[in-house]
Formats: structure tokens, C-alpha cells, sequence
């Protein structure tokens, strides 16, 4: 089909160690839901970097695997404190308030991160029967802008989470882009600061389908085999999903891939500086956020098939998304670089 | 991995003209959600056996589609009339409830198909404020008792839904087998007999994961998108669905599989008998029901890993259930035949 | 208005003494949402009947408090067992599964009335991921067909409900019925018995509105007000509603109220089976049900505005019901005996 | 109990004449549910006031009043746009999200009230798959702040709304105040202005409890009837509602009691003022919002039982909220202005 472009790591293709490990599943009978070996070595390889202290559910999307991990935890007068830039918020068609039954309380954010500070006048309304109860605050790492939350970050929004009866959740959709660009491992920025729920994204990281659902610690509880399955998210034949789950985390290939994605990025977003575009964030991850003239915008697109995310962000000028991928090149950035501005 | 079994027809892979092309799938870049051209292909695949008076939408799987279907067309106070036994009733863990909505109307009967005579009295709340308002008969072809519902049959359910401004739904993760125990076309037994919603089956017929929600005619809305949307149905990277439904459709796979999976069961059938061994259902499709004294039970489950039904279905007989799939060789259903009673 | 029938308990209007003192509650400012004086004295006063480790919360109707009490128990993968005749499962318009989000399991019943050899075969589920999972027994008492539970038959149920850790959930709209029918106490009917949910009615024994859930022991929760509030069931000038539960439960008058009411059901049968007509059910507190010849039922309703319960319940005849109300007088009741069969 | 304060127009009791009629509605039997004279003459009351043109449904209270317009009218996947401050998104405990199953997107407004440059951002997504599809503007007139929408800003709402296929609902939960303050009819801040859908306040006009669904023009549908049931809002003896509204609509009662409430809060506003207490948004009906020094607060609530609005509304200031009611006296608003600072 051939074409390459910067709009989404999801207009990539599947990374060829995975479907190599998908291809090499197709093998005999195996029971299905997951009563499979290769699910088990797949959630195995899986605990080797978030720790033992977890239980794992493969689901079949990000949107799924955020529902699953909510709707375990909360009951229907919950609310689900979060940017207004989430995914959970902007591009999940209320599935959320659907699938895992919850009210969202969204918070302005400079940079589609939380703080405690920015939180904090959301919980004012615990314990007041005529205000839906926060249960959860949820964070995005990367975040929607691209921005990175380090470890001290995190553990800053889980003491306030649970000083107050609450649950962190981490939508990481590009969780393995977060921790390439802390150069730290997955444990880091999960089970050791105190992260309760986790949707880990493989999709975005070179699946072709497949997330997971990972409850830490004192937040698990059997219901989430319950929730995944009325959900939906439960696959039948479920080793085609750990097949590919287990390519991507038995060993280091989550973190080359998000690693190269991320170095793609800088190059694009250095790139661009010196081709003298204004960029709306400090691109941290795998994405750059950046001001283009309205009227070359369109030529553009054609060619590299972003997308806007703000028009007229700035009098005249449109902010724009481009992401990077497992697969772009350093040619496919170059490419790019060259027609800016 | 190694072994076989009669457990389900998703305990087998996937068929290996499927999976090719899954794996020629994986070429450059293309939008995501389905905005690509190997999903066009799919759908006008589909569209060549189901007519062109229809909106498909691909889901990952069955539970998936199902929900999707009856959400589309259901408000939360209609009902959806269907068998006791009925997957959406027994084996989805009151998805249908909670994702699309609905209250579930269930009718017994004795070989797990509806009749006008069976769904008649539900009806008689029609126009009742105090009572959830019928919208969908729902029917599974093949049934979960492995009968075959045939065109006429269906029109008559089809016939007595629009009189009283209903629609009819099936369940066809095995419309295949039916099909081809009928020896017609897909459209007969939808299109052509007024069926205005089907889950149509890809797993059980040799996919990876992946069904299509299918609607016919009058019933064609745009909502469809937006309900597989927000019920977490809609594939990132849709074409790895996709592909795998042009290869089961753009030939005759679907009905060389079916077709294979149902003489299977017909020679395992004729099999049990000659060893005396009582069926409990005529043996339509791909599914078998027989009666195996108690104390055999384990050994054979041991062996052949198939799921027992109904314990105590009859004074010291338990009623088992043998699947047979595109995968199923003489061999496997010989060696079976050899072990019965 | 002036007619006079047999129609329902809610064709009544109030009892003078309710009345009265919903009046004297008119007296001028207190806190809304229950935090005044009236609503104290009603909650103690019913607590003298219903023992003091429980919580009481007042709703508008029985269909809120029905809701309350299973949404405050149940998760959305939860189901509730109870007879295909509950008012849960044929008259409350599909809210059990919108507002209290759960499944309806049915059982048939020969008198409406479950036990536990009828409970036992949908508890096989239990534990299997692929269906919704039993949490409640709900019955109701009286029963939809006038039949009341004894102390022993509530305490079986309860103990087979805590045996597999599900609660014993009574709908007491007619509970005063039920307990003037027994010659018992309120607590002995729940309390005492291991009920760990109730919804108490007031409007069918002579309030203008106005019903209460309890839940007892251990099954208490602060989620109860939460729960309320979010189904719309929290009065903001609750003392109207409070003042009405005082003026029943803080004398004697629930009982006398129903008792009068069974006792003119109790000469209707009577006085139905002098003249030759056949009773369905024994009745047992203050509904009869009978069998009228179809041609005669038309002019009778028109006189007497009571409602056919099944038609062609036998050859010829119609399945009626007749239900007395604590303001039924001997002449209402005579009348319609004279004008039988 | 003889209390009086300014906490809320729901602290008073019930108007004198509402209650007599409530008390002459007690006679013989009557159908339940609405069929019944006493709610005939109501319905046909409120239409001399708002045309003939609509359908009305009374409700138990005002979040059942909002959750049933709104739900009658959306499906999962829509969204409500509303001001930040609206009551369905603060004090309904997340009604709205599980009653009428939608997303809320809420606005920022500096007093209570959307404009069509305020709203047209959340449009954009109209369209978009992704997003939640707006389906309904909700205004309250009058505002949570006090505020009242003239009828040319509701009618360019309306225009807005109906440009782009959405409706627009009216919390008027305190309509009549806001009719009281623009001395206009009903009709003109709703029909006649495009209004879609009305919550028509009662409570906190003079009744006991009632409130009233009112669905104008195309909008009207059917599905009304089965909304309202399912979701716990219909009353049996529905005659003990109507008669309220018949007592407060077939006369001025309405717009008396609401005219001397706005005329109390004028007075308590000009007082306030005179005594140098400044007031954060200009009072338009029966609420005063004011900033009172931190430290006087608390003895001025235990005297005058009125609530805070927000804590440090100003450094060392905290915003509050005096109501007043049909019952306030000049007395009243005197004692609390001789108290002010």
C-alpha cells in the first residue's frame, strides 16, 4: 500500500518479531480465553518488568483496556478526575461513562498533565451526597501533548490519590515511549510509585492489536476477569493476542522500538526548529506538537498525512500532531524536515 | 502445542489461507479505523454474498457484535426476545444488558429455536408503559443446540417482528455452517428473508479474532459508527481485521471450511450412534449433543477436551457437547468414535 | 370522584390519619434532604419494628426503592434471581436493568413464591467467568399472586442465599399485608430471618406516597445515599414524605390498615367461592385471584374497575384479580359478591 | 419546627392553597398513574401557560425531571453541553450520566449562563467518530447564580441548537422566578422562543414534591411515557401530584409566590449592599450571591442557615448563598440585613 506518514503510530503496520511470534501460535488446539500457555508465559513476561504484585487482562483496544481497568474499581456515582485533553475525555465517545459507568471530571492543564495542585479542587466535593465521588485520577504517560510525567511526578498524584481513598490510573497507550524517555524501566513508573491501575498499550508499540490491563496490589480483585468479559474485551482465541504480547516483552523489543520512535521524534523536532517552526510542547516522546501556517497546511497533509489538532491555535496558524513510529526512518523524517516550513 | 480437541471451534487456529493474508496485510502505512484500502475490500467481499442493501462493521468479536447490533436499533426500556439458551442469555455475563442496554425476554424451547408460537405471548406487553417494549427477536443460526434455522423459518420469525414493528436479529457466529448445512447462499438466509441485523461469525470459522455486524435495508443507520465506537469495537489498526474476512469471503473459504467442520460432525454422529451412544439433538451443523453415562465423562474430557452441557440430563447420563471445526480430520473424529461409549 | 373498585391498593387514596399529618409537617423551615426533625422520628419509629442494626431510607415509589436496594449491592456483571411473576421482572419497564444495572434471572413458580429447590439450579453459574453472577434472591412478599412467605420459608432462602454469599432482598410493598396475614411482627419477617434488604411500601397501605428501603446487618453501607441521590429518589422537603411514615409505623396503624384490608380479601373469597366461582391462588392477604367467564369479565370491570390477570387462563375463563385496600368496606365487598359469578 | 432562614427554596414548607388542594384530591378511587381526572385538569392548567403544542409528564423531583427530558431525547453516544456550574453537573450525583446515559461537556461561564460563542467550540466534534455527538444545550433559567436568560438569548440558543440538529433543554426548576423577573408568561421563555425540552419547577415554588417533564413541538415523542417509568418517576397516585400543580397553575399562584420571592431578594440584595457587603453576581430572581468575611460566616449561618458557595472566594471572603422563598417575610430579610456585615 506503501504509503508513510506521521499522522498516528497506528497507521503503522506490526513489527515483524511480532508477527513472526503471532504466525508461530498457530498451533494445534488450545483452549480459549486465555487458558492457554502462551497467555501464561506472555503474562509472565509481562510481571518480569511491573513486578509480581499485579494481575494482568489482555483486552483488545486502548478504549477497552481503560474501561476494563475504571469499571473495576468504581461504582456508578464514582467519578474519574483527568485532563481535558484525555483520551478517555476527548476521543472515546463517552465510552467511558458507558462501558465503565463513570463521570468524568475534567481539570485545564497546560501541558495535558496533573498536578496535585491542579486536582486538588476536585476532591472538595468528597463525602457530598449530591456530588458524584471521585474514585480515580487519571493520568496519560506520554500524555496527550507528548509531555512525560517522571517517576516523582507519579508519585506525587498517588499520595494524593490515596491519601484520599482514591486509585492513580495511567492510560499508557505509550507507556513504553514514557519510560525510553526516562531511561528508566516500567516498574519505575508504575508499581514503584504507587500506580494502582495501568492500561499498557501494545498497538501503539507494534501490535496489531492487543492491550493489557494491569491492577497493582491492593487495588486487585477477581472481578476484573468479570468486567473484561461483560466488556467485551475478552478474546476466545486469546493466544494470538499473548503471542504477540510476549514478542514484544520477553525481552528488550518494547524499548528498542519506543526508543527509536522517540529519537525519530527529536530529530523531526530539531528539524523543524531549524527550519523555524514554532512548537507548542517539548516533544519528550514520540510526539511534536507544532504551529504551521494555515495555508500550508494542506499541502502538507497530503504528502504526510498528520493531522491538525488545533486550527487557529495562533492567529494565522494551525497547531498540528505528527507522530513517529516503531517504523519511521530517519529518511521518512528528513523528508519531512525538508519540506518546512 | 500439540493437542486436539472437540472443546470448541475456537479452540483451533487459524486457517492458514487466513493468516497469509493477514501477514501480506503488513505493507507501509494506511489510516486507521478502518479508513483503508484492504477494509474496502472486506466489505465489498461480504457485500457480494449478503446483497448491497446493507452497512457492515467489523468488531473484534462475538459478544462485540451481538452488543453492537442490538444497541444500534434498542432504546433502554425495549427488550430483546430470545431462547434460554441464547448466547447473549447464557455465555455473555449480561454484556447485552450493559452495553446495549437492554432487558433479555427469554422463551424456553426444546430444541433452542424460536417459533412464531413460542414468541407470540411476549409480545402482548406491547403498548404497556409498565413493561420493557419488545424490539428485536433475537435467533442464533446455527442455534446453541446445533440446529439449523431454515429460510422459511426465518422469514416466518422475520414476518411476525414487522408486523409488530420488531426487528430480527441473529447470532450467526456459525452462519456458515448453516449455509452449508442448508447448501445456500448467506443471503438467503438473511437479505432475502427479512433478517435486519446479524452478528456474522469470522472466529469460529478460521479468523484470529473478528466478526462483522451487518444491517439490512430499512434498519441501515448511521448510528452503527458511533455505537462500535463507544462500545470499544472499533479496531486501531483495522486492517488486520479486515484482511483475514477478504480472505474467508472474496473465495469459497467460508464455505469450504463450514462445509468440512459439518461433515465432521455428521461422521462423528453417525459414529456415536453405531456405538450406541444417544444424541440428544439432530446433528445439523458443526455441533454434536449426546448423552455419556456419568462416569465415562472425565476420561473423555481428559482425551478430547469437550465441555459437558447439562450433568444429570438423564438418570446417570450427562449431556456433552463435541464441536467439529474447519481443522477437525477424519483422524481426530475416528479416534473419538473408537474411544464411545 | 366518587367510584369505588377492586382495581389496586393504589386506587385508594390516603388514610385520613397519614393526612393529617403530612399537614401538621407544614410548619415552617427545616433542612432538606432528611437532615430535619420529621425524618429522625420516622426513621426511629420504624426502627422499633425493624430492630436497630439496620439503615433506613425513604424513596418516592416501590420501583426507586427496588432499585436502591439492588443497585446499592450489586455490580454491573451481577444477577438477581427472582420469579418470572416478580414486579421487578414484568412491571418495572426494564429499571432493574437500567438503574439498579443488573440481570434478571426468572424462575416459574407455581404460586409465585420461590424456594430454595427452585433457586438452586441458577446458582450453578457461580464462578463462571461467562455468565453474570448471582447476587441476590429477590422475592416478594406478598407475592405478585397474594401469597405470603412464612418466617421459615425467608430464613431457608436466606440461608441458601448467605451459603453461596449472595443477600435475600424482600419486596415488601404489601409487607404490612404479609405480616397481618401471619399474626407476626415486621422483624420477623426480615430481621429475625436473615433478609438483608428490604423495600418497605407506604403507598398501598395508605400513604399518598412514599416507600423505604432498609438494609440490614451486615449488608450495610454508606453507598445507600449515594445511591438514592443518583437514582433520583431523594426528596428535597423530605419531611413530607417522612411525616407519612411516622403517622403509619409510630402506632399500630400499618397493621390495622392492612388488616382490615386482608380481612375484606378474606370475605371476597368467601363470598366469590359461595357463588361458584373458582380461586386460582389461596389467597392469603389482600388479593384474590379468580376465574371469570371471558363474556362476563367486561361488564364487572366496568363496575368495579379491578383487572384481568391472564386471559384465557382456562377455556372460557379469564384469570382476575381483586385486591382490597385498608379503605374496602363490607358494602364495596358485598356488592361485588352479589353481582357474581 | 419554626426555624426560618435562606438556606434554600426547598427549606420551606408547602403554600397554603397547594396544600388544600392536595387534601381535596383525597376522594374515593381513582386509576392510578395518571389516569385520573385531577391529572387531566393539571395537564390541561400548564397549557394554557405554555400551549397546546407539547406533552407533559410530571416527575417525582427535579434531577428525575432533567433525566427524563434528557434521556427521551439522546442515546449513548451523545453528548449535553451545559455551564460548568449547571445543577445536572453538580448536585445531581452523576444522575444525568447514568439516568439519561450521557456525557456531560461543560463550559466555563463568568455568571451561570451559555451563549452561542460559548458553545459553538463543543460543536466541533459534531461528525467526528471519535467524540461524543452533541445532541442537547441545557440551560437553567434561572441560573444556578441567580441569573435569568431574557428571551432573545434563549432564542438564539435555540437557533444555534436547531442550526446544527440540536435541541435545547430548560432547568427550570425555578422558571417561574425567571418569568417573574422579565414579567413575561411561560410561553414566551420557552415555546415561543424554540424551546425543546422544559424541567418545569414545582417544589420550590410551593408544592410538596413535583416537578414537570415538558416536551414542545417536533420534539415531542412517545417514548416519554416508557422514559418516564423506567426510570422510577411515575407516581401511582399520581393524583396527589396534579392536584398540586393544578392549585399552582390554574391560577397566578405560580407567578404570586414567585414574584414575592424575586421582591424579597431585591430587598435583602439592596440591604446588603446598603450595609456595604458586596455581591458577586446581580441578583435577577430569588438568590443573592454575596462575599461575607470568612469569620462571620459561621455565626451568621447557625442564625440564618444559609449555605457557603465557595470557600476563599476572595482572600479572606467567602462566597455566599441567601435564598429566599414564596413564605420569606419582610421580617425575615430584615433580621438578616440588621446583621449584616
Amino acid at each position: 500500500m506503501g504509503w508513510r506518514g506521521f499522522g498516528s503510530d497506528n497507521h503503522s503496520g506490526v513489527h515483524p518479531e511480532v508477527l513472526e511470534a503471532l504466525v508461530a501460535a498457530n498451533d494445534g488446539h488450545v483452549h480459549a480465553y486465555g487458558e492457554d500457555p502462551v497467555t501464561a508465559r506472555a503474562v509472565d513476561a509481562l510481571k518480569r518488568h511491573l513486578g509480581q504484585e499485579c494481575d494482568v487482562a489482555f483486552t483488545f483496544n486502548g478504549t477497552g483496556a481503560n474501561c476494563v481497568a475504571l469499571a473495576t474499581v468504581c461504582r456508578p456515582w464514582h467519578s474519574v478526575i483527568c485532563p481535558a485533553t484525555a483520551h478517555i475525555n476527548c476521543d472515546e465517545a463517552a465510552a467511558p461513562e458507558r462501558l465503565a459507568g463513570v463521570k468524568l471530571v475534567v481539570v485545564e492543564t497546560p501541558d495535558g498533565k496533573l498536578t496535585p495542585t491542579l486536582v486538588e479542587p476536585a476532591l472538595s466535593v468528597l463525602g457530598f451526597e449530591h456530588a458524584a465521588q471521585p474514585r480515580v485520577i487519571s493520568v496519560s504517560n506520554v500524555s496527550e501533548y507528548g509531555t512525560v510525567y517522571t517517576s516523582d511526578e507519579l508519585r506525587a498524584l498517588a499520595d494524593l490519590a490515596h491519601e484520599h481513598g482514591l486509585l492513580l490510573h495511567v492510560d499508557g497507550a505509550r507507556l513504553a515511549n514514557a519510560a525510553a524517555s526516562l531511561g528508566c524501566g516500567l516498574s519505575e513508573i508504575t508499581a514503584d510509585v504507587g500506580v494502582d491501575l495501568l492500561s499498557l498499550g501494545g498497538t501503539k508499540n507494534g501490535l496489531a492489536f492487543g492491550e493489557a490491563v494491569v491492577i497493582f496490589g491492593a487495588a486487585r480483585t477477581h472481578d476484573l476477569v468479570f468486567v473484561r468479559k461483560q466488556l467485551a474485551q475478552l478474546a476466545s482465541k486469546m493466544r494470538f493476542v499473548a503471542a504477540q504480547f510476549e514478542a514484544l516483552f520477553s525481552g528488550d523489543l518494547w524499548l528498542r522500538s519506543a526508543a527509536h520512535a522517540n529519537a525519530m521524534a527529536s530529530r523531526l523536532a530539531a528539524g523543524a526548529r531549524a527550519a523555524g517552526v514554532e512548537l507548542t510542547q517539548e516533544p519528550q516522546a514520540n510526539e511534536v506538537f507544532a504551529l504551521l501556517a494555515h495555508d500550508r497546511v494542506a499541502s502538507l497533509v497530503e504528502r504526510f498525512h498528520f493531522y491538525t489538532w488545533r486550527e487557529s491555535a495562533k492567529h494565522g496558524f494551525d497547531e498540528v500532531r505528527w507522530v513517529t513510529s516503531w517504523d519511521t526512518t530517519v529518511e521518512d523524517v528528513d523528508r519531512l524536515v525538508d519540506a518546512l516550513p
